[in-house]
């Protein structure tokens, strides 16, 4: 079977105009979701990355709520590390590790539960799309907190022009740049 | 390697006493994730039930957020179908299909994308744990609204206390009991 190459992968994506408000153009992935041999090819560039650029066995794999859950899982049994959840507050039950993460308007906090992440870790952190880079800096935050050390991010997608990959203090891989 | 047992599987849920509000007693999947092994004998079991149970091809695997997150993409990989969510009302970009559905306080409004399910596909639901049932039924309503046919709903957990399955319309299979 032919590899399915980046351009196919991203003219899958939809762009809907004014969404969530007015002047936002969002990125929509679910259109990558009707194809599950889409989803597969871009798990495969994931591992295919993590294998090669990172030296240490991944022990987590920290998915952030709730798009970074389609691909955390299915990413964490390729790799054989744990998954882990971000959400936001109140959401994860028992002992948790708070960071705050400043938005447009006010702020936000995220948690992890605190048995997550063990000291010395080694961690990859996806999401399903970095705009500034906020949330991601937050779960990040929170695997320092625990003592765990962030090897890489995964994204999907990338808006560079958000410099959302600037604020990280990791590694960022994107799939796609849009 | 030998099969992991369900026994095994239920022995690493956590309960949380008091979460999200006092008197309710939280079933923490969490811990599950932990094992790489453990989520994909929870996928091979699942897989399993559909290729033995649904006479149909499987087209559209249907999940709910933000659990429902972390299995459907798998298990529509596996079962070669698409993938396709369910989100509170606001959170979907583009053309929706809305089912309300009751809670104790009020009322939530759910979502699926319009194009996600085609009229006469073969669908199943999935999600962590099924308590009511009003999530799920409205997913079914959804699927339906959009001439989907609803072949099993699969949970992970049941609470068969709260009787969730008595109000749905499509075979049920839990894994588990709680």
């Amino acid at each position: 079977m032919a590899k399915i190459t980046l351009d196919e992968i991203r003219q899958l994506l939809r762009v809907v105009p004014d969404f969530p408000t007015k002047g936002i153009q969002f990125c929509d992935i679910f259109p990558l979701f009707q194809r599950p041999d889409v989803i597969e090819a871009i798990i495969d560039r994931l591992v295919d990355h993590v294998r090669t650029q990172v030296k240490t066995p991944v022990d987590v794999v920290v998915g952030l709520d709730a798009r970074g859950f389609l691909f955390g899982p299915m990413l964490a049994i390729r790799l054989g590390a744990a998954f882990a959840p971000v959400r936001k507050q109140g959401k994860l039950p028992g002992q948790t590790t708070q960071a705050r993460y400043s938005k447009e308007y006010g702020e936000d906090v995220f948690e992890m539960q605190s048995d997550a992440v063990q000291p010395g870790q080694c961690v990859v952190i996806i999401d399903d799309l970095i705009a500034t880079g906020g949330s991601a800096k937050a779960a990040e935050d929170l695997v320092k907190q625990q003592g765990g050390i962030v090897a890489t991010y995964l994204f999907l997608i990338e808006l560079p022009e958000l410099g959302g990959s600037k604020v990280l203090n990791s590694p960022v891989f994107s799939l796609l740049e849009f």
